[in-house]
């Protein structure tokens, strides 16, 4: 199994792609989104692991346009809980500490721990795993990263302190994504266990926001709960939008189908863009 | 009247500062929004002018952030169609230039502009009127920048070539922001035309966006017309959103009224951010 992300190892994409596909997979390291999903394209890759929202940051746009503007389906969901450690050297402790490297978002959730050791010297680092990679490799015995417990595992160091993060509920959740053809192949891998399905599929509407309510009563009138609205202009239009809606339903569900029929009626450019079983959680 | 933007001289927020207010204005030039929100708290600045979305690339989610996050009032809107136009040194023409300094965005934008010139270099330059600004103040003389009529007109120049865009439909939608205590005062100078008003308002949701059908129906049982719909999650909280609307009605109008008390009963934390009136569209 190919599969191409967007970071290095340990990053929160390649632990998301660790829980869904197991550690036995060829990962495809990308510097951008786009070199993800042409990997998919040009079948480098079998299928990607993209970060779709970010409870405290919100959605990741790009990815909303990559889904529309390349052909794929969503074939799976994973949340990863974003944790941060501090990870140096085996047999260090926190007070051999001299130097921190952390990525710049990543310090704005260690502020406490930051402000409560005056003593170390902070340095940003724009990369989160290869801020651990970097002590690793330069033998840097008196310095930490700050990074996933994957990290440490990877790179063959410690952790020195663990869960030094402010937020405690900040989740990552991502998209297993496939070429169409592929896409019955790789949902076999992929759900394991039966959660219940979600369904997710986009629209555009005319310049009126209004009309959205109308969409969203073929659903509320048929008591299928939407977990996720995202819109998006779509390029070259005076405000039109395009919508990406989630909805806690397969498509073996009659109501969700008779939704689907009547929304058609009324919405452009209707596309079901995939239907996977619900996501686990998992920790970092 | 000081006005803080994010930009320089001659930038979009420029132009859109210029429209509402004209060009008898102090204005503070800021490197982030963080700080142009930052002059209105302390008072260095009377007002701000920020774009909120692009009809190309989306909602700035950072200015969403800022109105919650600051104690603000919204007083006006502005819509300025981004246009980009090649300026060189006066009496130079096309077939004289030999570099063109362009923001990595506006490069995308004139790309037909640029295949069509394969005799001139393009160079990516960080900053649109700063292109111009080099250009001119380094008296670089085959050389041209890629930006607004406005920034021809502050470094002395001349548009060599207008409209060389590709997009032909790029408007960004600006705010203008006040305190709100100095609200009053401020719409007294802003709003000299009326052209009906405009209201935004926020509030939390619970994590299932299925409730959202009964907000949107308060406004639809009322015939009142929603033209922008934004969500945001809110931190700290597991996948619960604040959602930010534009309704095109003022706070004089009764049927708001009675929609705005129908949601105060089964939303959480609903603030009127401003009501103001609708914003005019000006060139670039």
């Amino acid at each position: 199994m190919k599969v191409s992300i967007q970071g290095n190892l340990a990053s929160y994409s390649h632990i998301a792609a660790d829980q869904v596909f197991g550690s036995e997979i060829d990962l495809l390291q990308r510097g951008s989104f786009r070199e993800v999903f042409e990997d998919l394209k040009s079948g480098l890759a079998d299928v990607t692991v993209v970060p779709i929202e970010n409870s405290t940051y919100g959605s990741i746009y790009q990815n909303y346009d990559n889904i529309t503007n390349y052909s794929v389906s969503l074939v799976g969901e994973v949340y990863v809980k974003v944790n941060f450690h501090l990870i140096g050297h085996k047999g260090k402790l926190l007070k051999d500490i001299t130097d921190i490297y952390v990525h710049p978002v990543a310090r704005g959730q260690i502020k406490p721990f930051e402000l409560a050791h005056p003593e170390i010297k902070f340095h940003e680092h724009e990369d989160t795993a290869g801020s651990v990679k970097m002590v690793a490799e330069n033998n840097m015995i008196t310095s930490a990263g700050c990074a996933s417990k994957m990290a440490a595992k990877v790179y063959n160091l410690e952790i020195l302190e663990d869960n030094i993060h402010e937020n405690p509920k900040n989740y990552t959740r991502f998209y297993v994504i496939s070429r169409p053809e592929d896409e019955g192949e790789i949902k076999r891998i992929v759900n394991n266990e039966d959660n219940g399905y979600k369904t997710t599929f986009q629209f555009t509407l005319g310049s009126e926001a209004g009309s959205l309510y109308k969409t969203l009563r073929a659903f509320a009138d048929r008591d299928l709960s939407l977990t996720k609205i995202e819109s998006r202009p779509v390029i070259g239009t005076d405000w039109e939008y395009r919508f990406y809606v989630d909805v806690a339903a397969g498509m073996a569900d009659e109501a969700l189908n008779n939704a689907l029929k009547e929304l058609s009626s009324y919405v452009e450019k209707l596309k079901i863009l995939g239907s996977y079983v619900k996501g686990e959680y998992v920790n970092s």
